[in-house]
């Protein structure tokens, strides 16, 4: 007794081994040689590549949250929930549909992905993480525990991003209609770096190979293998030489 | 075959949906026109309203938890968690027994609400966001992705808390038995706003329209219509104009 | 009709109750008297006590993610994980394999317990903390809402840790080859305190009753029985006598 449902409309590769409780809605397509753990649901038309790992209790392909009348109109719009090759999922993940997530990128438990990203390969997207809509990062980064990445963030490639770090994107917190025309997420450049429990203003940017210092607050931009510190953040000496990515 | 548990006590309006592997225990009231996730397990005497949307994975009316041999004593003091129309509920979401959440209000993904708490109507609960026990929190506010709000806290309409702000309410830290006498979460008036990954102290109130910036570590109250930032905070400017609650 | 799977190799006590779509593999032991959740999954060989209440979508005995072909390596290497007598595990947590957890310990809603680490007896794991691998949590300790503690730490006992403190491990920040002979968590000494949304640096310690107030960012190390507070933290004053855990 199998104790889960597959939809008859699901396309299924070989040799996978789909755990107790789990789900799998139509038009589902998954690669050869997966383990999918117990409680998954993996929503209608999600595409999951070879060699994939999803751990208990994940959802993947989550409609977004408008009016309970409105749904169906979103869910027309999103493309489907991609997982590419030898991804690991943890447990009680969530990844909205209209997500792309690069091979062997690694999304740890606890995590939330939302509709309208792309994740490069090679990324690893910590524990409770959440990457919000509209937000693009790119691949070898490493967003770790908790990290909160905001609406209209671009991260480059090896980026590295320690836990509970925050983002913003309203200079206006929530008020007058100015706003919406100045929403805009932070960007760390190619290399760029920011430690642990840091907060980075609206529009920031964090340049190549830049570092923001644990426990920083960023109002300004920071300097291209710069390190700033500091509540406001100050520049207080260059990145040593054998930290920058050219020199690993 | 349906492969989810609806109790034979339970009361259910018409053209509802339930997913898989979701569980109705005795006694729960769902209204008309409810669309239920997935793994969603709906606690004994729940009462849940008309349209609302209930996203996979998420448990509506959980019991506190004592000792395994007191939680029977616990259920019989608590009311019933009771959902109103047009909520919207994420996948993950913990909502406790003894909770009121009011029309159209939104419960992100993996938030927590605890039991005894009361929340508005057309608030939004972000992400990850905690509401400690014996909160209450106002309408049209917006608290957001991994907000902590300590117990004991009072959130009154219109207030704004950006993501991984932290509040407290203890200023013993866990120690002296003074300490019993002095618990006191925050308060934010009306309006009131705090910038992200702000920390709160114990007690402080933050007034009508008054706001916190960014990265603050707020120690004394903020006043009326003022901006306060830095560590320790320290007021610096009034809000604008065309950001006073009056004027949206 | 039970709606649930359990193992027949599962070892079973008396008075055992458990919940709809749960999921209990070989070689489980469970101790009499246990309240066993919905959709739980507790994976092969994982150890329970007596009175243990263990909440809905719960996850125990997890087995670290690594690439998909190397799992089965580490599941042979880890101990089971033991939950001991009396403890309460909330819903949504995640334990993995290779966990010791003391008696009567409480771990909250949507924490996670990595592989590798100890809990003494009596503490409090709050509502979604994370405690990485290779950490050691003594007993009577109170880690709350949020906490991040990072690997390899060390927390004696009654230790007290306010919601959303972040600590950290890597000085090098995750860049050059020296930071691998530099890897080192946080120690909090006994009686040591953590004051909310505090940021702790690399291989820190935080001495015998010393306390971090809320909001600092903790760069040198705390001496016994005196308070920092800022950023970068500044020792300001004495720990009232009434505070110190010998008065307790």
């Amino acid at each position: 007794m199998n104790m889960n449902y597959i939809s008859d409309k699901a396309h299924l590769g070989n040799d996978i081994k789909i755990g107790r409780f789990s789900i799998v809605e139509d038009n589902v397509v998954i690669g050869d040689n997966c383990l999918i753990g117990n409680n998954v649901v993996i929503h209608e038309g999600s595409i999951i590549g070879d060699n994939v790992r999803i751990d208990d209790n994940t959802v993947i392909g989550k409609l977004p949250m408008r009016s309970v009348n409105s749904i169906f109109k979103d869910e027309d719009k999103l493309a489907p929930c991609k997982i590419s090759n030898e991804c690991l999922i943890g447990a009680g993940v969530i990844v909205y549909a209209g997500c792309g997530i690069g091979e062997k990128t690694l999304i740890a438990d606890l995590a939330v992905v939302r509709e309208n990203v792309t994740i490069g390969q090679r990324t690893i997207i910590g524990k409770g993480a959440t990457i919000e809509n509209f937000c693009k990062v790119g691949s070898n980064c490493k967003i770790q525990t908790n990290v909160y990445v905001t609406a209209y963030s671009e991260i480059e490639d090896y980026v590295f991003i320690a836990p509970c770090v925050v983002t913003s994107n309203d200079n206006y917190a929530a008020r007058s209609k100015e706003r919406f025309k100045h929403f805009k997420g932070v960007t760390v450049k190619k290399g760029g770096r920011i430690g642990a429990g840091s907060v980075i203003l609206p529009g920031k940017v964090i340049n190549e190979d830049g570092f923001a210092a644990a426990g920083s607050v960023v109002t300004k931009d920071v300097e291209s293998a710069k390190i700033v510190a500091g509540n406001p953040a100050k520049c207080f000496r260059d990145v040593p030489e054998e930290q920058l990515l050219k020199n690993q």
